[in-house]
């Protein structure tokens, strides 16, 4: 999927919304993808983002020691690979060949880019003092890709247990809210 | 509305969707009402939600001091008065009068709830340490209240500058994610 940069002045609508994302990091050159759905902006320049994280996911060390990690954000059409990326651990299997994920290469950091997700945000960890008491990395968005051609995304929101609300229409208001 | 009190156990599926909550306060008595997206859950039991409010935000006296507020779950028949409690301050307006909105007495906080919204979350501040330098507060959940008929609500996600997603379908998929 062709993706362009995008504005990082722009990119706390894409995450603001709540949807489901998949959080990438790299370990000894292995790649791994773990779905989360704790996630909250925390600061519009730099973007950061506050993610929790527990110490229970393999994902957690990588972050941890590599402090770098890619946010990318799937479509209803990926639900299938989002479940069984969460049913599953790095641990044991290389998620990205069991569910058909094509890992790119980032430009400023090691964990890689979802091709098959409509944007991805290339992050660096900045802040992890908050990890120990609530699991809580902060990161800081440091390039962010999105495909031009995705308007009105069918992002997925996770309801709990599996139940996901796919995104809906778009409506806009005069408002003053950034 | 008539709510039922919800499991606390399940109020994390309120939440993680990511839809805008209207927080409510009350300082000297007079009960204000503000629009926010940028929130995450921080953990299951106790229920714990992160949530950023600004120093510039009327609403952040308010709960610095008193400690207290209700997250409140508007859906997108009261867009219109999310927007309204957005564009204005409690500083200079009374919301509830100016849009509407009927402030119940909560059970165990003084802030009160919308009965307009379909979910409403009594919150204690649990912890103000990440305050000054990412504006989060941490709050425990202490009572939800839930419109029993809502099945699949139709919340408002902020895509940023009045544009909003509304929820669409819920899909399930076989999952051990809670």
């Amino acid at each position: 999927m062709v993706k362009s940069r995008c504005d990082l002045s722009r990119v706390h609508g894409l995450i603001e919304t709540g949807p489901v994302v998949l959080l990438t990091t790299s370990r000894a050159g292995r790649p791994n993808a773990m779905p989360m759905s704790w996630h909250t902006m925390l600061d519009f320049e730099p973007p950061l983002v506050g993610c929790v994280v527990s110490d229970r996911n393999y994902s957690f060390a990588a972050l941890k020691s590599a402090r770098e990690c890619v946010l990318n954000i799937p479509t209803a059409k990926l639900a299938r690979q989002v479940v069984g990326c969460g049913n599953t651990t790095g641990a044991k299997i290389d998620k990205f060949a069991a569910f058909h994920l094509t890992a790119r290469p980032a430009s400023l950091v090691r964990a890689p880019l979802i091709d098959e997700c409509y944007a991805s945000l290339e992050c660096r960890v900045a802040d992890t003092r908050l990890v120990r008491k609530y699991g809580l990395f902060v990161l800081e968005i440091l390039r962010a890709w999105v495909d031009p051609a995705a308007k009105n995304p069918r992002t997925l929101h996770h309801r709990g247990w599996g139940r996901f609300m796919v995104a809906g229409q778009t409506i806009a208001l005069p408002s003053a809210m950034r």
